[in-house]
């Protein structure tokens, strides 16, 4: 199984923790340290071994910080983590805050005095953070101090290893480009913008560029390392030499010198040596690099991470991938989907066997390499909960009458899949018909968009809200996130949500998951991935316009679905929709589960 | 007439001026200097004496900067004014190039060598123009640096004198706060900062805060003025006593003192000498200050004029006067409307004619002020020029078979109005009723918006588009702009573009105009003002949502709508519309207009 369903988190441990490291910050005159989630390549899923946050707190979520103070500890979460976060944590030792309406700086400034001393490790943090954060404190007088070694880390007895999985090369016809290929381009970009070498702190990046693949993280198939490229002669990747097999080796020696992470620091101050001019990414670089090439004599030149962009936007070979990968990912929806059908009313499924039961069919197309995040099984009530996670102790059963929400996706060497579907156990009361269809609604009308060039995820977002906000409804997370390929099932920089400022560009894959929420009723979600497509003429029309054409190939459930409140175009698209999924998939599936893709596929009127 | 119809450039001047300007740039050491379309308040029209880019140059559009150089001289205009901007100048002299696609530093950079210093008048940039400039500048080892004095003014022969019209008091009954409290409000903000003053600079936030309006530019009611308000104590208005007469002075004196514009500096300098901490709006206030204030001590506190945002929320009595205002204005609009069907067919009715009569329309009402604007009235292919004004010189018949745009606006004293209508003269083409049912869409999406607290004008900008980029279709304007309360026409910081970063407010009025245009042959613009109003709870939502309440009242030309092409709701929309039209007009009309009223505003189906 790539998941588990085990409560992962010790919150009784934490007390006696929260005292040791408090003696620690003392013998050091800290008034203060930070512990955010997060390590030295800000990634959004951790090893084990970088998982401080957890120890310190038992706060197992993908995002958060808790601040330490001599006489006061607190652990601020966004609003998709408070319900978790207190109860994962000893409250009696921390006040769980929840932001954006809590804000870190805030709370410093009215615990602490002007003169105070605030400790932080710089591996941890980004450049723009700190700086952030310390043009805040600032204004009160409260300094930050950069930690030669986190406390953490000395206080931690049995902390894991970091992890050392193998790496393997991602083949060419699934990259789609060569890694001498993405170098000599980044080296083009370097060159033109007359910097001297650009320093990679983020592993899906350096997959890219090199088209690797690792194992260190749950669900994301990256190899943690680093990586310097120069404008000119050959990169060098730091990577335990322990995850560079024979048969990897000299592959990738032909574009890349290997060196283990120790030589880094040495490179970074040779770089300052030469006052060169290094370009890093403020927003995903840790500062403590920044701090060691500026101290050694480099010039810093601040500028995105040239692969986030090209990386986005997939190429031919990455787009063919997708759609096979869908086809795949969409066979074992459906065969997941009918067997659902067969047993759930009965009530005897529940979310961690439904959750199973899902990854066994995607085991079964004998592709899966992993899941591309932890299945979110939610029956009933559990549906509101966005980033539910069910485990054996809490899991819930599928009942008739209610309805049951399953995000889920798969890792497949041709692509990255991740698809929500929500379906009636039994009969679903009219409420839910109606709630399904406003969300269906805005599903229909991100997938149909056109859009000129330079349109942006902010621009679309209230595409998908307009039917909720009519009546009188909304849903508090973006409508879309972008997708890697064979990556990381969250990327950037393109974004479907009000924070979303990047222009489409043709290639790239968002998901699109408009959804709505009944805190202990019930919660809807709708998730198809979709490709930007390149500017086409329309008849008629004098603009070329882009759009989206979607990956996902999966029924949307019928039953759940009243057509009178669809618009003539919204039916046109769900017929034509599904008319696609069922002559996709037919050939992929056999016996009852063909069966079931055809009733499931039938026009709606 | 509020409006004149003469050509305003005289480019045939344009070279000996140049040459002049060049001999002075280079007795100061100079190597270019910067003209911008601009005044020490930032105006948006400018009064005749700062007309100094118009002197140079021959331009006499809205926006736009000229570059003069020793070899070169180049002129910055936005894609609205190219044409005007080419027919203008002196191609000889000037090379004319548009914004954003052509940038000033990129242009100042490619033909200045390292170490060049350029001149600007800092009383024409603002703080953040300056910044921007110079970072970009930097690189390229170019120097800006400010003048003393203006060499234009020097060489201006029979430069107009500064306007000095009389400021009258805008009664309370309007304004719907007295001076004092919006004084108070702004007072108790600066403590709030520990900001010591706040320094304003733009006459409209002046002509809010101290209710009063004057007449210095056309179609703005404002008088030029700058005002220093205090944390603590009385604030001081600095203006040209010839503007304020014995009427007004004793009831402004109530609540500010008032000084010459020739005692600011020196009361900047004492500021400075006090070490006061002084707030400026970098984005609005001209560079000199700052560096006036910088030079004497004081410490400038960047903020937003803290004028700005009280103002764009109208308040109850304002929000009555526009109401009222805009039903005196439709029935003007129907009077003119009504004429117009009966006597334009003929072919014997000009632009200018046209806008004349519907300025004595107005006139009619016994209460317009101003215009709100020059009326855009443009036949045929001139309604596809988004900023066109008529001249005696080149105006056109309008002809049966065309449509005809009229876009006006009134200042009451009770409120500003704009408004556009898009016309047929006699029969429409079927590609014209499509063209304008795809902008009507787009108007009804708008109008029909519902939205919780936080929405932005980027989020809903592009429900004005989506009809018309399922069509291959665009229009490159934002869908609108922020309306003042018998002010400014334009104002911000709401706006309906991708541009518009500020959450809408209940009280905010905006306007609704998406258009679509095809050089050549014709234009479509559709233009109501709308109020934002206050949350609302909608039966059987979770959440209150915000709308907009159409101001405007004027039917749109049933002639060109095609029911068929209309969504159901949208056919209601309009029908509800048209029905509120009628009413709310009728009891202003009679006879022949009354008449016309009935036709005009029957249900399309």
């Amino acid at each position: 199984m790539y998941q588990d369903f085990e409560e992962a988190s010790a919150p009784a441990a934490s007390g006696e923790r929260l005292k040791a490291l408090r003696r620690e910050l003392k013998a050091q005159k800290l008034k203060g340290f930070l512990v955010p989630h997060s390590d030295e390549h800000q990634d959004e899923f951790l090893p084990a071994s970088a998982e401080r946050l957890a120890w310190l707190t038992g706060f197992t979520g993908s995002a958060g910080v808790a601040i330490v103070l001599d006489k006061a500890a607190s652990l601020f979460v966004d609003g998709r983590y408070t319900l978790q976060a207190r109860a994962q944590t000893d409250r009696a030792s921390f006040e769980v805050l929840q932001t954006p309406d809590a804000k870190a700086s805030v709370w410093l400034k009215d615990k602490l005095k002007k003169g105070a001393v605030v400790g932080y490790d710089p591996a941890l943090h980004t450049i723009k953070e700190i700086e952030r954060l310390t043009a805040s404190l600032d204004r009160a007088g409260i300094k930050l101090r950069p930690v030669d070694a986190n406390p953490i880390d000395t206080l931690w007895k049995g902390r894991p290893t970091p992890p050392s999985a193998p790496v393997a090369l991602h083949p060419l016809r699934f990259a789609g480009r060569s890694a001498e290929d993405k170098i000599a381009a980044v080296q083009v970009l370097l060159k033109t913008e007359k910097t001297d070498a650009v320093f990679l702190t983020m592993p899906d990046s350096i997959a890219w560029l090199f088209n690797i693949r690792g194992g260190d993280i749950a669900h994301i198939p990256v190899a943690l390392a680093f990586a310097i490229v120069p404008a000119k002669g050959r990169p060098t990747l730091f990577i335990d030499p322990a995850k560079i097999g024979d048969n990897v080796r000299g592959l990738l020696c032909a574009c890349t010198d290997i060196a283990k992470p120790a030589a880094l620091e040495k490179k970074l101050k040779a770089l300052g040596k030469s006052t060169a001019r290094v370009r890093l990414d403020p927003e995903t670089a840790p500062v403590r690099f920044a701090q060691i090439l500026s101290k050694a004599g480099a010039k810093i030149v601040r500028g995105d991470d040239p692969c986030v962009l090209p990386k986005a936007i997939k190429n031919e070979a990455e787009i063919r991938g997708a759609r096979t990968a869908h086809k795949r990912d969409g066979a074992a929806m459906v065969r997941f989907l009918a067997w659902l059908d067969d047993t759930a009313e009965a009530g005897k499924v529940d979310e961690v066997a439904a959750a199973a039961k899902l990854e066994a069919f995607r085991r079964k197309t004998g592709e899966l390499k992993d899941l591309s995040f932890d299945t979110i099984s939610a029956a009933g009530a559990n549906g509101a909960i966005v980033h539910y996670r069910p485990t054996t102790r809490t899991k819930q059963f599928l009942r008739p009458g209610s309805l049951y929400l399953i995000d889920s996706g798969g890792q497949y060497l041709d692509g990255t899949t991740d698809i929500t579907r929500t379906v009636a156990i039994g009969t679903p009361t009219n409420a839910m018909k109606r709630h399904y269809g406003l969300v269906l609604k805005g599903h229909i009308a991100v997938a149909t968009a056109r859009f000129p060039k330079g349109t942006r995820g902010q621009d679309l977002d209230a595409f998908a809200r307009r039917p909720l906000w009519e009546a009188g409804l909304d849903f508090d997370h973006g409508t879309g996130h972008g997708v890697g390929s064979y990556l990381g099932v969250h990327e950037g920089p393109q974004r479907l949500s009000r924070l979303g400022t990047h222009a489409f560009e043709p290639g790239m894959i968002l998901s699109n998951e408009p959804g709505l929420y009944f805190e202990g009723r019930y919660g809807i979600r709708l998730e198809n991935l979709v490709l930007v497509t390149p500017p086409k003429k329309i008849a008629g029309g004098t603009r070329e316009m882009l759009g989206f054409e979607t990956l996902t190939l999966v029924p949307f459930d019928r039953r759940l679905i009243d057509p009178e409140q669809l618009l003539p175009f919204e039916q046109a698209w769900l017929n034509d929709y599904h008319a696609r999924v069922r002559r996709e998939l037919e050939p992929l599936l056999t016996g009852k589960d063909r069966e079931w893709l055809r009733r499931a596929t039938a026009p709606i009127k």
